[in-house]
């Protein structure tokens, strides 16, 4: 933020307002408060028997990596509509959702992961236009050293285990640093 | 937002950008897209005994009403210590952090309501400066015509029925219009 939203000014400070204890961008001309707090990305797990369905991207960040059908929650709609509307957008398919299984808490980014079970409606599915390729996947074939995201991996690792245990339950986790890459 | 927060052009229009679907408000000047999704509310259900915790609203909306500790996400927190800190700030309440019980997608006001279960870990409460009272309600005792928000009835309804039940399940619902007030 350069120049304040509600009165064009460029008099714009970092500091605590009066009753807080965050510190916020501050407008010294007209005294606006300009708060910032995370968005919540909500996606699915979409399985077909034993697969899993993975989205190659077609957009930065991490161009050509694998991930579950994801993306930002829009003002207009509730987390599991969210949810089923980046499934049918990133890859053009239907899904029966389940319950919330995994939720992270990203601090460096400010981002909340909220991701779904999901059961296929159908095999009826294809790249949208952030995704290159779609495919369904076992777990010996997942691609796990081109996995788009931390979130997206650590998903993965849990259902799998889950199922292996027979029983699904809901986690929360956080993750408060990027990992470095060599 | 009438101004551009990247360039200080007042000429902003509400247009579908190229490969979205939703409409955003868009710089003129700089071409800059404006995204706004919905922010996160996190709350606890703090409980000692048989009797749950309650803060008297000291500000507006709903002024002098009483709610659960809860307030917005901020951006340097997980989900779980957001909740646990406007339970301090609001009650000045140290709990124990049980499980995600509810999560409502309040469409209307572009938020999603993040409530736990929480046990107090001791009696030493008091309103925070965003409250005016603070006390401990059996069931009987909740003042349901003075409840601020429809989430929180809807919260509190649903734990006592669970705690009769014997088995708190987490339950997501939507709110998507506010209610009528006569």
């Amino acid at each position: 933020m350069k120049f304040c939203s509600e009165c064009g000014s460029n008099a714009l400070a970092q500091r605590v307002p009066e009753g807080d204890t965050v510190l916020r961008t501050v407008c010294g001309d007209c005294g606006t408060i300009h708060y910032s707090n995370p968005r919540v990305v909500v996606g699915t797990i979409p399985v077909w028997q034993d697969k899993i369905l993975l989205c190659k991207r077609a957009i930065e960040p991490r161009y050509g990596l694998w991930t579950l059908p994801a993306g930002f929650l829009e003002n207009a709609e509730t987390v599991e509509q969210g949810a089923m509307r980046e499934t049918l957008e990133e890859a053009n398919a239907r899904v029966n959702l389940g319950e919330l299984y995994m939720m992270i808490s990203l601090i460096h980014v400010h981002q909340v992961y909220m991701i779904y079970r999901a059961e296929l409606a159908d095999l009826d599915f294809g790249p949208g236009t952030e995704s290159l390729e779609v495919r369904l996947f076992d777990e010996r074939e997942i691609p796990w050293e081109s996995i788009a995201f931390r979130t997206i991996s650590r998903t993965l690792r849990c259902w799998f285990l889950d199922r292996k245990l027979g029983s699904f339950r809901f986690r929360s986790s956080a993750i408060d640093r990027p990992r470095r890459r060599i």
